[in-house]
């Protein structure tokens, strides 16, 4: 990621600037203020603004005349007891707003989270920097066998030349086209991009509520994301565990490193727990269930087809 | 509206803090913050924290990577296009979080706007204060008799006297009862409430978007809505006025401070201005829109059946 | 519950109509269309319209151009993977319109949830009906001590009349004022109601999507929500269990039976399987999350300090 | 837009289907049902299912038992009435599900519309039809000069065809492109696709409320939106014209066909018709605010510094 001496400046200038404020603030989100976090290979997520802080998750809780927070010890357990019941509307009192260069593929999974306030570069407007994402060699993976929507084996050094050459290609010559419809043909804006390629990068200011964000986060961290965008969510991941840690330590442990049991998850459980042995036949599970509930509960002993 | 010792001491010593941030901060707002406008006999609202100004909304609409302004004239330019040709999403960037006290039949208007985040004082889990609200006699008015959801005639002396005894009457019996159900009878809050009059006061955080706030006001400041929560719009207004000065002044203009016109009123609009004589009869309006249509374009001539 | 001679006429009529559809139709549902389900004294749920059924969430999955579906048993395999895996967005494509009569207490619970469409009786515009819950001997119960927002153990017969009669006393004496007000001082109706109890019913259409209906009940039917509305979560349930049998199957098994483990709830668990002795003490969970754990996992050893 | 033998086939045994209801059936819309209106040259709008009716719109204003219709003009009456005052929620209680196949730069737009459901074809799970969009040569045109996002005049013969054949050209060897990454390659979909471009088809279910729908169509059939998802807007006024005639009615009198004047055109049009002589410099208007709105006052003056 390389930014434009023009946005650099602006970008040092808007940081240079400080001023008094009785709002609260959280030291080690100021600090990481206006800086980008580099995602991808030209996309990056920074911190434009922000409101509130763990107190005001308390705060909100407890409709509280002032800033509503107790020892640090009671507002972690009230922060805590409020994930874990999922007392969602305090976290909403939290917002986080970003601006984010990512892959227009990326977008397009991003924006189907609709409780959030979006303002996209347009290229009705604007022209499109020459821009385009290109995967490193060890990201492309051949598709996965056992299922349909992800990746499995990394390609062979000479298959991924192969497929990164194909994607430059034509992908450069998409932005040339683009630059000579525009500039030779005077075609409009809002049609020369219509031949770029999905790779190419836009940018966004994106601003959302903590419990929002905590919910984009819970799926696009989540392995079956496709890899590019988690990418965009752990570098967010990163930010929201300075700005509010005790929401984010909640967070992984409510959330993240939790599993959910279904109903008959909880059955097979339960009769492992009274000394039963249950086959997967007898469990009422589906084999990739019963594979999925024994790698976490059983890590040692996972894939075998009885448990007890 | 008097605030308990407990309760003014918190807010006084929220205002006494004060931090550095890198954040814009607006002057004005930093004033007013944690300050309660009173609403009503008991009522409130008060800003318990801001995301953005101004600036931020010209910052987002050119997806800047610094403050994203120029020259005050130019900036307001862009907010007065943006808002005139309803490009809401940049408005979107700004944020306010209230504080309110509000009696609960406000507070069921209040809450048919979706796109906001609330959380509202318990009553299941907390004893509400002992506060209704009681209208002032100069509010009391009988039902409208062209208008089945209005106000028309305010009442004489005595029966607002008689009035006003009635309310109280029976509000200070159902606290009365709400404590003893509680003190006497151990009975659950949850079930003590339900006797509760919708006059009861209750609490709430809310933090909405400036685009929907906007929203917010010009259905709750215009006149068909019921006196007692555009108290509550006013009171918002007048903060939004201070907080983003440029932003208010481009909705005053361009939407509280209009008028829409239907298809037949501007066909009536250009009949009159090429010359014509219109009647109500061949205008194509119903004859409450025609007294409307003319009371705004001919404010010395409205109520006559005919113009041009 | 009863309905008026009118109410009961308009609802005949409506049922008594029909005709022929392309659109897929659940036989189940339209045995129960417009009929009210009874809830609570004076409350009812009753379907009003239904958009799709389990099908037309395959046939969004899978984004097809006739119904979509393939056999039975391919169909809720597909739908039990969508549930599980959390793909929310083809149980959207349904739809379900309500009309409910709900105490005000009640409804100001329900409209908490904000994706969805909501349309009330105005009482600025008409006159409420005299109806007002009052609960049945067998629901009083007293404040309860572990928990801040319940109840605990049923009043005994004095109290518990001692409790309706004052209830009683006060909603009546509230809705006599409300008409005096109204009839004798012409007051207008939308300052008339502000002395009506919460106990007091209102009706609202009330329209929503699969997904998110869903939702509701899982926080609705909870064993932590107020009786009241769990009275009306049960009564939807049993509709969307005809409606849509394959989703609400998938739902009680995915969502409602099944059992969130935290991660130290998940070490707790892997430490049981491998033989290990855990105590409350070294699980890394509250006291209560403890209990809560054991009860669910081993329920007929639940409360001991310790498991293995 | 041409269809496989597949999917005609299952579009055929669906219209084949019927049964009987008890829900409101539109006539002209059951006769619509299913059948693709092309868009462009390879897209489509179909109706996939709908819910209620112009009657449902008066029942849910009315909270009625039965059908709540009175006369129809009795019931346009008060579909226009609360169009004009705009009472949205009762146009909530309609809903449409539409099938669409679109250009991505379309669905890119349309998306935007935050307030819909959509399930869309995954490029993840599944091979992207190779169908991409080229412009018809009559509407290719040059970058717009007074407006900087919009089109100016239309490209000479020569021209078009120049643009068209690297319009094809491009698209042409990134559908080849394509085919060979995950043929030849074994790539996993989800990276195959990143070098398609944004004028490749894709397709999705969207359903939305009336209300929504309205406001989605206001914004897009306007001559401010690109030509391409204009096409679309159009197409679904069409349907919903069909389906709901009073309701589309009252939009276009008092939406569509309407105007707004801000308070400066306010004043402007009551000095003119006051008899006052107005020139632009005085209006208080832009040099574009004033052309505007001129052309709608004045259509045979348009354009002249003065008027009165």
């Amino acid at each position: 990621m390389k930014l434009s001496e023009e946005a650099q400046a602006a970008l040092d200038a808007a940081r240079a600037q400080s001023a008094t404020t009785r709002r609260p603030t959280v030291a080690a989100l100021e600090e990481r203020l206006y800086l980008p976090v580099p995602c991808l290979d030209h996309g990056f997520v920074r911190v434009v603004d922000y409101m509130g802080d763990d107190a005001a998750i308390v705060q909100a809780a407890r409709v509280s005349y002032g800033r509503g927070t107790k020892k640090v010890s009671t507002d972690r357990g009230l922060i805590r007891y409020l994930m874990r019941h999922r007392h969602t509307t305090p976290f909403e009192m939290c917002e986080l707003k970003l601006h984010v260069k990512l892959p227009i593929f990326v977008a397009r999974q991003w924006i189907r989270h609709r409780t959030a306030n979006v303002n996209e570069y347009s290229a009705r407007y604007s022209v499109l920097d020459t821009e385009f994402y290109v995967p490193r060699p060890e990201d492309l993976a051949v598709q996965a066998t056992h299922n349909r929507q992800g990746r499995g084996e990394v390609l062979d050094a000479d298959e991924a030349a192969a497929v990164l050459a194909l994607l430059r290609r034509d992908a450069e010559q998409a932005f040339d086209t683009y630059q000579a419809l525009m500039d030779e043909h005077q075609l409009a804006r809002e049609l020369a991009r219509i031949g770029l390629p999905l790779s190419a990068y836009t940018q966004w200011y994106w601003k959302i509520d903590l419990h929002n964000l905590l919910h984009f986060l819970s799926l696009r961290m989540d392995t079956h994301a496709q890899y590019e965008i988690r990418v965009y969510a752990e570098a967010i991941g990163d930010i929201v565990a300075d700005w509010v840690p005790l929401a984010w330590e909640a967070f992984v442990d409510y959330r993240l490193g939790g599993l959910f049991l279904s109903a008959q998850g909880v059955a097979v459980v339960q009769r492992l727990l009274a000394g039963e042995r249950v086959t997967r036949e007898d469990s009422g599970l589906s084999a990739r269930e019963w594979r999925e509930l024994m790698a976490r509960l059983r890590p040692d002993s996972a894939g075998e087809g009885s448990a007890g």
